[in-house]
């Protein structure tokens, strides 16, 4: 039997020119959408609804008992909206049953459009729940692809690594086929025993720590200490224990 | 006095988000196009007219003295014109003197997206001109734009590959705030002793190495063998002794 493809894309202007139709696209955003994401589900959060503009943000927090608005544009919380896109936001004590309403700058979006394009399955992948991610992909004899949100368009190291670890672990089960692929592959297993020191080099690691975030981004590299599996389901991301 | 800016633009679908007014711009297309535009020029070709169409190409071909149509789609020559895209059509006792009208899968297509674009100026690149294109972007005091031709629109490693090549030459006379870049460059770092045998790892590779193209590929990634600068002026590529 053959193997299901596995692609990764390196931004999210670059997904219409693959068919993700009937495919798990897993969506990538590691500083810092997805790691927020994974953390606040691992601390017990009841569900995230990602949308992708502030008014939304509001109104649908607004509806939503137990719930609370979140959301960044380039790296600072949104006025308007309760607290940031920082996963040291959400400790247990503080996001443990309630609902987030999450908006951010890459990654929200790039999940809207992988359901326009109609992706059969989704769910977010970072570094803190790297392992369910592998276990879950390795499972399913579907073709994925690794998409990466980029920062406003263009392709970044963070989430390029972060599809390179993934590919790392679970590659025997694909067909991979794409130099994207290859090329996230060998700069994780070049950079893997050092990943702070060498995601300290990313252009989004300057702009973010200007804003006294380096204790954050620290955290957004390592892997599984958040180790859930959202999943999207009717307009949420929960965690599934399906991995 | 502050450095002008390099970034490495990964695939023609990447280019509308950068402003690339009053740059360079560096066309690369390793498997074939501007491989066999340097090799063309180096062994004498008076100059080559890159176009976008096929039926473009026939017109200019007839207008145009002395002249020989020549394309490819998907790695074959096209009916109607009368060579293909691979840098061993093009011998001294075949080109010399001719002008040679192009048109090419990726890499002609860029070069016009560029134009459009408003680049200020717009030279070709490939390993066989690597010094070339190095020793002439390091004096220009511009802002420099690595322009990745990629396989229709999906980002490849040999293009990627290229542009770290010149940026691990000319860095040190840019600001390089760009994770393309930084990416591109360790890929050539870490395979520039072994470019052949990493070369045949690539997606492409496999593509035309189906249809007996292992020599042109070899060339292809073979450093400095048609070292010409190709410079697009008024509707042509032609040799600039400006390096």
């Amino acid at each position: 039997m053959s193997k299901p493809f596995l692609y990764t894309i390196l931004s999210p202007e670059l997904l219409n020119i693959y068919d993700i139709k009937d495919s798990i696209v897993v969506i990538i955003d590691v500083f810092r959408a997805t790691s927020t994401i994974a953390t606040a589900l691992y601390n017990g959060a009841e569900k995230i609804i990602p949308v992708d503009s502030v008014d939304k943000c509001i109104a649908i927090g607004k509806q939503t008992p137990n719930s609370i608005t979140a959301g960044e544009r380039d790296g600072k919380i949104i006025e308007g909206l309760e607290y940031g896109n920082s996963p040291t936001d959400y400790p247990r004590s503080f996001i443990e049953g309630k609902t987030l309403v999450l908006t951010t700058t890459n990654g929200t979006k790039l999940l809207h459009m992988a359901l326009n394009n109609g992706a059969k399955e989704i769910i977010t992948g970072s570094f803190p729940n790297l392992n369910a991610v592998c276990s879950f992909l390795s499972k399913q004899n579907k073709n994925v692809f690794l998409g990466c949100s980029a920062w406003k368009n263009r392709v970044n190291l963070e989430d390029t690594l972060f599809a390179g670890a993934v590919i790392h672990q679970i590659k025997k089960h694909f067909t991979v086929h794409c130099d994207s692929s290859l090329m996230a592959e060998q700069m994780y297993a070049l950079h893997k025993k050092d990943l702070y020191a060498f995601a300290r080099l990313t252009t989004h690691w300057h702009r973010l720590s200007q804003y006294g975030l380096e204790k954050d981004l620290e955290f957004c590299v390592t892997e599984n200490v958040a180790n859930v599996l959202p999943q999207y389901k009717n307009g949420s991301l929960i965690s599934s224990t399906n991995f």
